[in-house]
């Protein structure tokens, strides 16, 4: 199965938290499952807030490519999922996430307009639910592509 | 002037965002200025999200690192500076943010308790306001000194 990101078009697969064209960034890649849409990640040892656990930034990054991939991710057509933009980003850090094991992320859709799409989203390491977001993505609007076209 | 992340203790100056200590890292640096904390801080080429824009997790990331720093400014005693983490953080994209400029980042403390802060941010680049952001800092918790300590 292919990641949703490797069917975004090829002028926008260079963002740095999940494009394929992007070799200094996380290359995150989220896969549809079922009503689902799944991540995992496995942070690097610099990824650090204090020592032992993973820094938020990256935490908020994560979760802001998976919320564009999981509002892609029920309408791609002929194998093109269409790019999506963050319009807002709420990230509600519940516990400490620790740094060594695989995060897993999980997003949904919990309302879609034809522009918009709300992402609700968790980040699990251990078993443990760690991050709670709420993602709204909005499909790139005409000034963002001039660049990319 | 030091910046505030050159005043935490050396144990917590390892964070992926703003720790002096962390050679991978973006190793933000805010300054204290009358009521506010300023940062500036010009992306790498790779940080895009779409051709000719920044990533909106380094947006966040930023703003994060740049709350903490806002809420320790005040508290600030015999050169060492406390460190507090995020406990939530609430990021609006307004516009898209160029690639290329320099971004200044501003913060000020909106609500203070002895264990908590709320910190209001924005964004700008060549004098246009991208991102409002609205962040909760914490001090940071006994659970997430063990391994730093």
């Amino acid at each position: 199965m292919r990641a949703i990101q490797e069917l975004y078009p090829v002028d926008f697969a260079h963002c740095f938290g999940c494009g394929i064209s992007n070799s200094s960034g996380h290359q995150l890649k989220s896969y549809a499952q079922d009503q689902e849409v799944i991540a995992h990640f496995t942070p690097s040892p610099q990824h650090m807030s204090v020592p032992g656990f993973v820094y938020g930034g990256l935490l908020a990054s994560l979760v802001d490519c998976h919320a564009m991939a999981t509002a892609a991710a029920s309408e791609i057509q002929n194998n093109i999922a269409p790019r999506f933009v963050t319009a807002a980003l709420r990230v509600d850090y519940l516990k400490p996430t620790p740094l060594g094991p695989v995060l897993e992320i999980r997003g949904h859709v919990t309302e879609r307009s034809p522009k918009k799409a709300v992402v609700a989203l968790t980040v699990t390491a251990e078993g443990i639910v760690t991050v709670r977001a709420e993602v709204v993505a909005v499909r790139i609007p005409k000034t963002m592509e001039i660049l990319g076209g």
